[in-house]
């Protein structure tokens, strides 16, 4: 198995409402029967009913958390605290929920969280310990360890 | 808000045992203070502690899925059906659960999809309407609509 994913599909209750709010965030992707595909550096992110997305992968849906964690952490690391401060504006403006406010936490960095519409958990870092190359992509950094 | 991801991080009961199914499948990535990194493509795939994970983000754990669904799907596209069962077949040695075998899906592709020791879901999918490029890339193809 090569070390690379192709897409993280999240899994929604309302698409256009979960759409609307990417959107709000400046994403830009395609819809077609009823998924949403955003390009997201080489792979793809994608907005799909959750309960199809469950039966897709061969699980029971379950009830839809209304809070509560899903056990899955995406994080969105930007380049300076300014950034961290302006996406999170723009989340509170878009209908997120901000469950972590920034600010430095143990480690070090400067760090925050919120949640999209469908209690999907976004860290958003500004964290010089993990440089984002111009194309925003990451390379975890040798920790010179095993 | 770029168009990107920076880490997925899968919250994990047993980091020792989540770190050796995906080594199994032939992940090589580093740990450091009780947290593995893996490269995957331009971001980082991570395990840590669900609960921590959880907290990190600002929400409650709460109860570990022992099945079910959390609420995302990951996806990793190969290049042949032969690719996809040979994936499978890594999977139930390394201890994976197989949650729907490989066949031809409705949308007509060949799809399987399986969950690793913490309930997280991987489709394994080939799927030549997402054509990857040589470094595992995809790019998400025109569908003609809005």
């Amino acid at each position: 198995m090569e070390q690379r994913i192709t897409l993280i599909t999240l899994g929604v209750s309302d698409l256009a409402r979960a759409k609307a709010f990417y959107e709000a965030l400046g994403w830009r992707g395609q819809e077609i029967e009823e998924t949403v595909f955003f390009q997201a550096g080489g792979l793809g992110l994608v907005l799909w009913s959750r309960e199809k997305l469950a039966r897709d992968v061969g699980l029971e849906p379950g009830p839809a958390p209304t809070s509560g964690f899903g056990g899955i952490a995406l994080a969105h690391n930007v380049r300076s605290e300014a950034e961290v401060d302006a996406l999170l504006a723009a989340v509170e403006r878009a209908g997120g929920t901000i469950t972590k406010p920034a600010a430095v936490n143990t480690v070090g960095f400067y760090s925050s969280a919120f949640t999209d519409p469908d209690g999907h958990a976004w860290e958003v870092a500004y964290n010089p310990g993990f440089p984002l190359a111009d194309d925003g992509t990451v390379t975890i950094p040798d920790f010179g360890g095993a």
